[in-house]
């Protein structure tokens, strides 16, 4: 049977940064499958390409399901779920890794398994291990066969030669090895693992059901099963989870100040998610705010790029008092782009997505809401449709700062000199899209909106913005040497 | 090969009322499935279930392909695009008629086709005929065989039996025999045909790319291709188009008043349409304006019912001056329901589809605007979601007046007993969902929001307003045979 | 969906002719579709592009299902079983026709059905109607839309348009207007009607099982479902057969002398069926027998050209002492020939089917027996194989005439022009092919073989045996009207 | 996408035993995929469920695509084959192992590939590894991580471990902690390699195809894509093949007395196939003339029971001058079991395959030849089956002795409790099947058919003969561990 092949490039989202996964575990509840697969298609916008589930039942047990294409598609049959018993399970979502030559395998697909000495455990990853090359040289050294094309795989390797006797203490040790930014959910015959890297770059948070207990890259995965929100993980600690016990936590690594993404306020994560405490709509809408209060333009509409610019379009729209509106709607039945399509309809590009509301546009002065510009190629074709559709101006705000550096913590940037902000100005920027005015959220700006009233740290930023700033807080090893240059120190 | 089942119950969208076709046809052009094919992919909303595309090539004669399930699945590939060549196309996509028991077969999907001694001719439609039952009685006693369950099929048998000559005027022959409501796009080996029927009920607009000629329900379809929208077609006109002679306009029926479908504008279109020279959208932001004069209320916060409730909502919060929100997220990638779920899945219910933003909700006076109110079913499961999140108080204001009536005009509404407002007053309903307060929208304050400035002329509405009025304009016969009761004469 | 394309072009088999069609009925029996797939499966080597069921229940009315692909893929799920309920079915297996440019459609799978004023029929057809052309001009001016490409659809709708008053008398009112080789069954609600043709070309037998009633194609298809064989239906005879009367008999057409089908013996019955009270095995290991007497020639082996020319190899070596072999393994995997394959294994061409015992081959005087030689390609490639195995000599003996004429009458033949033997003495096909020596059986022989102690009667031969003698005992009037030149009368 | 499960079990073949694997592999060839696909399309007797390719192209690297099904559906598209570039490749092809608890999954199929530090290799194996379960505890306890459940991978493992430096030297060292029955192809970037177990107790051959060479299971293989058999790998041999120094000869185990399967000449190889200088079907010939000279019987026709008793009853035949008869015919398009069927489909059994000739059959004495007996459930049905067919008596001639030991060496064996003969004697089986007669072969007689004129060396018997004496020739470690009894010392 030839590999299904899901087309990941969109017409739209080709021209956004994505995180790459989401992962998902759950303890002590009945059918844990249906929980992951749940709360797996609450994360879905965190991964759209595969998805996979492994639970462990007591008289059955370890059991896994990986497939390619939509949770929703692929784990909710009678057929499929009843493969899956037991009252333990973790899963993931993922998009393809950007380095990644060719199209993903089956076996690419987490959650890895591996059969220890002591027993089995499954494990699923979200982040990016920036020393994995090294790592996965040394493990073939010593006679490790890697059955994936996937970073994460070093994981389970180094576990399984981990001289420790527990699966903890394995993981531990493994991840002492690890550079690079993690978050894991991780799972034996009895226990749930959750650890997040000392950084805590990428999310993790924990929530209970009954007498279950959850672990979830985001909040939203929790409210579609009714459960509630007990608190995030922190940077640097692992969460081992029994039936009986309950949550016992552990520092194993030496602490360092946090550096949680940025852009999981302003694109990443689901806007009805809870981050810091806030509503990740309320910090997109007070980003909103903000831009409107450093870049203020007279106009008759405010409309969102759909959908992602909708909240901080709102908040543009609230604090400058200029009315808010659907200028350009988007097709709700473009889920993903046409299969294999032909010359004629490939031609039409961003059109299939989004269509301009021109009666309402005609004639009018319209500032475009926008969560960032990455290459400029979606940005430069839905001005050309506004002005098309007759508007006397068009105004861009971005509710981001300019993306000039690529991110290797788990995110899948194009490389740097793709990216328009490595290579222009703003003015060179706004020249370049062709509009009346452009203007990206400062770094300070962004700072505040998120919380951070006293705006940035430059000496020790309080998040990681490297994709702004250049500035990566963990050295990517395996980039450079590949190549990659690091901003020279000022 | 088992026929592919398409789950057409969504969550929620089982509680809408649901437009049942789109149609579309292009004459002119090189490659017409191309355009049919993007064209019903903007029509998209007007029909999940199916879709099919019939095209004429001199050298190659009719083709067609009918298919189950979304365009963007089916008619895109080379291998399926180059099946279907020449300059002349129509197409339809469509839902499972109300009445029609169990599933549908890949034969009821239209474009329906007729060989005739004087050549062939394909036909889609939009709408229903309300003396259907009468008419295939009587053609299956003159010897017609019927291939489909559909009602539109009667059509094509009468004009197979016409005396008249040529297939425009067979076909004015046989849309004489029909009552009720229809657009109907057709196709010989060398024209395009479009009718409206004489009150113009459902929708049909002509526009024009480079040399070539377009008929669609909707504008959008216009967009999608770049093409411009010329004008609608009127109620009781046939136009038959010519590559060479262009569009050339008859009145083969007898004149009446008009009656276009009110709900077009409340729901069924796409905002990005337009209707009357104004887009929906602004007709709907007029709608919620309009309410909010009819039924103030105070309150910390509007919020849509996404999404089709979004521009009123903004509309009411322009004209009340109540900040607009995002209360509730829609889940993107739930484009359908879960396939075959196991029992614990299928118990989520809308959560699936809808997630509160709790964080934002909590201790807040919510405004919920939404379009309409079918069986109340999704109405209650969403006030209960916004008072679990913590939400003080929560007010309904909903863009329509109550739903009381079925329509038989080609719209799928459940049994009049099913429908809320048919067995309850404004208060019990309000009580029966347990909400603080529920307003309708006025059928008076509707009529005015459409730009009625007069509001409704109740001596001859200007609309069909039959599922909120009961005053059905076309006799409807085959359910009157079958035990329905009109409203009594007051 | 896209059409199932079914590749029907076998590497070898496209070098025969091949019946078009199985067809089989049961009433009186719980679950008559499980009994109807077996039947079908049963008759499989009758039509193998694609099948279809109708049943009729008393509170489920008529369903149906029509697949490409073999019966066991596509009726034995319990899923589509359960969709075809009730004690009272028809079924149908079928090539696509050799006239029909392109692809078949599921249209154009058997049973066909209709709705009559007095109730629904569906009937299956195995057979070629010669005046079909005409037929359907007719009926199309008359006003009948024609769904399929099948010339049997003409027979539904000939019944639509009958006067008389059931549905019985409806067929025989039909059948008096179609020319041509017809077996037909049928069913109404409560019957069960097998029809053959006056000249009896094609087979249909009756059978019983417990108190259930079986029409068939061939015998072998009552032993797979354990039915009692009772009689062949008679040349020009209906059956009209009910659960409470049981079986009806009647002659409704002018009589005239038989004219069975001479192939069915030698190819395309199976083996194990029985035909004039003898198994067609006997038969065809009688046709090797003659074989031996009329062509015998000294060799080592007798081998067959699996799997058709097992029987009369056999037959040949016990009648002239020669030791049979299989000389000639056929690859059993290989059902139907490769999907879309590459050049490379294009290129192979038969080898992928056959491949010679080389060892045993080595140094031998080979006698090859094949039932018939249609255009020789395949007999030129069988006999290059042998002689790369090392063979001395190679004799190839015919189990059939030279086949010089098209069948009009229900067989897949190619157009004359490439029938071998069209353009070749005997001696010329033996220089063609360069084997030692090439014969075929008289037609005389074959005659004796088939029970005809006197041979054949030439003033009016027993069989239709026009695809040898070019004497057709039907006008094959569409054929002629495209130019189709009679045998002159000599 | 749910895997694809493919139905294994017979209706017929689930009473026989069954090899379990089929290797091939070729280096210096134009695209070898294609040669290999085709390899395994003629080994395809060998493993029905599933198969794998690994080629490598020096610019491309190794592909690999491993599939559910048989080769013709899964190895001939252009899509597929053009995945696999290169002129150097390798196949498998595998039923499940007995053992095996559920289903198989895609990671078991065949070759397995490993990445070591001096580059990647594949490996297919034909066999069974009778310590694989020490082997795998102690690799695990190592830190080797087994993504499969299949024996095979522990010789990658092993060889991923190997101090050694060349990959042929590390498959050495391998093998030689390596106990049972294997033969193995492998491949690294640029050779081929082959070898055979120090018994030989699976075939190996070796072929030449222009410049290029093949190794293959059996020479049927060979046939297929016009190569020349060159001679068997010898038990104990290692090939090592590359395009520029051809084959290189090592032995690098400790000699032993070889062990051929001697059931291979019974059936598991193809009667095309050559072995020890003879076609197969000769040897099987030679077994029923060897059956009839042990046991004669007098009676009317000699049947075989098809396909796998042909020859041998041909042999019968010939020796016996009784009549040799097609008195079963099977169903040829009962490639597979009927998926998934209904409880009255499902209770057809045998009929769906084969059905008995009963114009034939009536009231004559029949001798059924057969390869063997192992649980005996068929036989009784098709006796059954002969009997209702009016059959005056039935004598069983089985091609082999009585089969009381399972097999540990590659082949799929029912547990010793269930072979009818591991607790019945010859006599009380010929009771149970209730037919006039049953004889075995002789184990003398087997072994003076298969070319030992002086029988068997009961001493040191000339082959693997362990599933008629229980004479195992390795002793099966993970077998004992699990509690299978050896055969008492006499």
């Amino acid at each position: 049977m030839p590999a299904p092949r899901f087309p990941i490039a969109h017409p739209f989202d080709d021209d956004k940064l994505r995180e790459e996964c989401g992962i998902f575990g759950v303890i002590g509840v009945q059918d844990a499958a249906s929980f992951v697969a749940l709360g797996l298609h609450a994360l879905q916008h965190r991964g759209q390409e595969a998805g996979g589930i492994v639970t462990h039942d007591p008289e059955q047990g370890f059991n896994s399901a990986r497939r390619f294409g939509y949770v929703r598609d692929n784990f909710t049959s009678q057929s499929v779920m009843e493969t899956l018993p037991g009252p333990l399970g973790i899963g993931h979502v993922r998009y393809s890794t950007a380095g990644s030559k060719g199209q993903t395998q089956i076996r690419d697909v987490q959650p890895f398994f591996g059969e220890f000495a002591m027993g089995g455990a499954a494990i699923a990853h979200n982040g990016n291990i920036t020393n994995a090359n090294a790592l996965r040289r040394e493990l073939i050294e010593r006679g490790s066969i890697f059955q994936s094309s996937s970073d994460s795989e070093c994981i389970i390797h180094l576990m399984a030669r981990s001289l420790q006797r527990t699966i903890p203490e394995r993981m531990e040790d493994a991840l002492r090895r690890v550079e690079g930014a993690f978050s894991v959910v991780a799972m034996t015959r009895t226990k749930l693992i959750g650890v997040r890297d000392p950084l805590g770059v990428r999310p993790l948070v924990l929530g209970k059901v009954g007498d279950g207990w959850i672990l979830s890259s985001e909040t939203c995965a929790l409210d579609i099963i009714g459960a509630e929100f007990i608190r995030e993980i922190e940077p640097g600690e692992m969460v081992v989870i029994t039936a009986e016990d309950g949550v016992q936590s552990h520092f194993p690594f030496r602490p360092q100040p946090s550096k949680f993404c940025i852009f999981e306020h302003v694109y990443f994560s689901r806007p009805d998610s809870i981050l810091g405490g806030r509503s990740v709509y309320e910090t997109r809408e007070a980003i909103g705010r903000e831009l409107a209060k450093e870049s203020p333009v007279e106009a008759d509409l405010v409309c969102p790029v759909p959908d992602s610019g909708t909240p901080a379009a709102i908040g543009f729209s609230l604090e400058s008092g200029i009315p808010y509106a659907m200028g350009i709607i988007r097709n709700q039945y473009m889920g993903r782009t046409f299969i294999e399509p032909t010359e004629q309809i490939r031609n039409m590009g961003v059109r299939l997505k989004l269509n301009v509301n021109r009666a309402l546009i005609r004639g009018k002065r319209v500032i475009l809401v926008d969560d960032s510009v990455v290459r400029g190629t979606t940005s430069r074709k839905i001005k050309d449709m506004i002005l098309d559709a007759g508007a006397k101006e068009v105004h861009f705000r971005i509710a981001s700062p300019p993306t000039a550096w690529p991110c290797f913590y788990g995110v899948d940037t194009p490389e740097r000199e793709k990216l328009l902000a490595a290579t222009m100005s703003e003015d060179e920027m706004r020249t370049h899209l062709g509009v009346d005015s452009l203007k990206f959220i400062s770094l300070n700006g962004l700072y505040r909106a998120v919380g951070e009233t006293n705006g940035r740290d430059n000496a020790c930023p309080q998040y990681c913005d490297a994709c702004f700033s250049g500035e990566y807080p963990v050295r990517p090893s395996d980039m450079i040497e590949k190549g990659f240059s690091l901003k020279a120190a000022e």
